[in-house]
This record gives structure tokens, sequence and C-alpha cells, in this order.
């Protein structure tokens, strides 16, 4: 392949990526004004790699898990958000979120596509510590929202016993991040956030 | 300091960051929807960066650029954006990002926040090699934007010699970069998009 050819691909690519800014979640920004999407949350917890990484496992590369971070949702694209506690839409998750990559990287050269596809397979299966300090903030960032917003996405029925599986991985992560975890939803319970 | 009022600190900033959603940028999205904002510009810009690291300096380190790239607007919560383009508003630009960089980083462990201070000011000098590419990133995402939205930022009047000025530093950064950044001004005075 040409490298004009392959130049070509990754702007088309580029411009392609573009829509992850309307890829809506279920989470609100602090001043309650609008949902977030998956660009900005993406964004937000790249930056939380930076500023938490001394929490990291000595055997973390953070600089994978930013780039795991930036390439996380990106299937999302075709396969959209789906509400991590919605039990219904996360069975059959696995297949349209496969479905999506297919389609997706094929866009970049074949190299390139492969590489954040795996990024991504890693980041998904939650094994290495990369993938689990990636996850840790995935899970974190929509935490802190949440309390800061009185448990927007939580009222509608979220128990504390789904929050503290979904955020497990943050225990295996580091400690003392989950302390922070841990303190939220004592207080959450007490507010009236999530129920028991 | 414990490591809990670091904590605490870093948890604060992680907070305040949120605002960069609210910021919005003279560029709209690639659909016509809206203005685009901080965060998703910073996300764009660094995913950029992986995609088109092989056009990199050998010298450059693409997860430096990475995180310069994350960060390098986050002085704008406070001192908004001023547009590329704005004659007046890049008069005062630098008293006003100093004192936003101020207010801002001390919210950060003082050695966190010079640090993140140093990558903004590395970025804005655009001298070193990384600071380079990464301005070049920052160039070159609202060009093709501004491209496929038939010219919507340019059309207020700005020159083609204005862009050329504006995207030399991609001509540093990478001569196959420049060659698109040619052809997208050659097609855009052609089109309308953007006059002599």
């Amino acid at each position: 392949m040409k490298t004009e050819d392959r130049l070509k691909q990754q702007l088309e690519f580029i411009l392609e990526i573009d829509k992850m800014k309307k890829i809506l979640r279920q989470t609100i920004l602090t001043d309650y004004s609008r949902q977030e999407n998956d660009a900005e949350h993406s964004w937000h917890i790249s930056v939380m790699a930076m500023v938490l990484a001394e929490y990291a496992d000595q055997s973390v590369d953070i600089g994978r898990v930013i780039r795991m971070t930036l390439v996380h949702d990106l299937i999302e694209i075709y396969a959209g958000d789906t509400f991590a506690y919605d039990t219904l839409g996360n069975q059959d998750k696995k297949a349209r979120e496969d479905a999506a990559a297919d389609r997706l990287f094929a866009m970049l050269p074949t190299d390139q596509g492969m590489e954040i596809r795996m990024l991504w397979k890693e980041f998904d299966q939650m094994e290495t510590p990369d993938a689990i300090f990636a996850a840790a903030l995935d899970r974190l960032q929509p935490l802190l929202h949440n309390f800061v917003t009185e448990g927007h996405t939580w009222k509608r029925g979220v128990t504390s016993e789904q929050v503290r599986k979904r955020m497990a991985v943050i225990e295996k992560a580091n400690p003392k991040l989950y302390e922070v975890v841990n303190g939220i939803i004592e207080q959450s319970l007490e507010k009236g956030y999530l129920t028991e």
C-alpha cells in the first residue's frame, strides 16, 4: 500500500470518530446541565490516568493505560452505549460490540486497526494490570459524577450491591482508591442516593 | 502532607475539570449539529496522536505528546477559548491564560500542578519536537473539520494567508501532513470556503 492511501485511510478514520461526540452516556455533567458523551468521558478518564498514576501498581504502564482509555469506547459509535445496570441490554452487548469493532477498525490500515482492537479487547477483559487500572478509572469517574449529582443515574432503582459489584475492579486496582469508593457508597446510602 | 489530603486534592481537581465540557470552541462537529467543546477536541487530537504517530520525527515521544494534548487547553476553564483568528482577543491571551494557570494548577499537589503546568507551557511555546507535533495535531483537527463543514469558521472572513500562517507548525512537524494541509487549502480556495 502506498503511504498516500495509508494516510487517506487514517484521515477518514479520524473524521469518522467525530461521531463519539454524539454517543450519549447515562452520566450527567456535574452541573446537571446535560448527559455526557463518549468523547468527553474518554478524555476525562485519560486525564485521571495522569493525575492518579501514583495509585497504580508498579507493573502498570500509564502510557498504555492512557492509550486504552482513549479508545476503550470507540466501538460504541456503532454499538451504542449500554447502561452498566441494564441487564437486558448487556445480554447481547458482546455480539453488538464485536460487529461494531469489525466495521470500525477495518477503516484503518490493517496493522493499526489490529493494534487498537487489541487494546480495546484487553481493556474489556480486565485481566492485565493495565486493563485493571484503566477499568478502575472508567468506573470511578461516573461514580464521582453520580455522587455530586445526588445519585442521578442511580435513582432509577440501582442498589448499593449492584454498584459494589461494578466497582470491584477498583479494589483490585488500588486499596486507597477503593476506600474512596466505599466512603462514597456509604454516604450515598445515608443520603438516599442509593438503595440497599 | 498526608496521602489522604493529596488524594482529596486530586479528586477535587478531577471534578473541577469537568468544566472543560462546557468550554465551546469555534469549530463545529462534522455533522454541523453544534460547536465542539474543549474536552471533545482534546480527546480527538489525543487519538490523532496515536493514529498519526508514524509521521512524527524519531525524536518525538508520543506518550508525552498525548499527555500534552490531553492538558493543553485546561486553562481555558478560566481563560475561555480564544478564536485563533481573533487579533484583539489574542492580545491579552497570555495574561489571561497565566492567571488561569495559577488558579487551576494550584488545586493539585504542588509537584503535580507544576508538572502539568510545564507540559502546557512547553506545548504553548512550540519549540521542542514533542510540542511541535502536539501543536500540529491541534491545528490539523480544526482544519479537517473546517474543510468537511464547507469552511464553517473561515467564512467570517479568514484568508488563506492567515490559515497558512497558523498551519506553519505542521510543515515543521512533517512534510507529508503538510501536503494534506496544502491540498485542503487549495481546494478550499477553489470551493470558496476561504478567500485569498
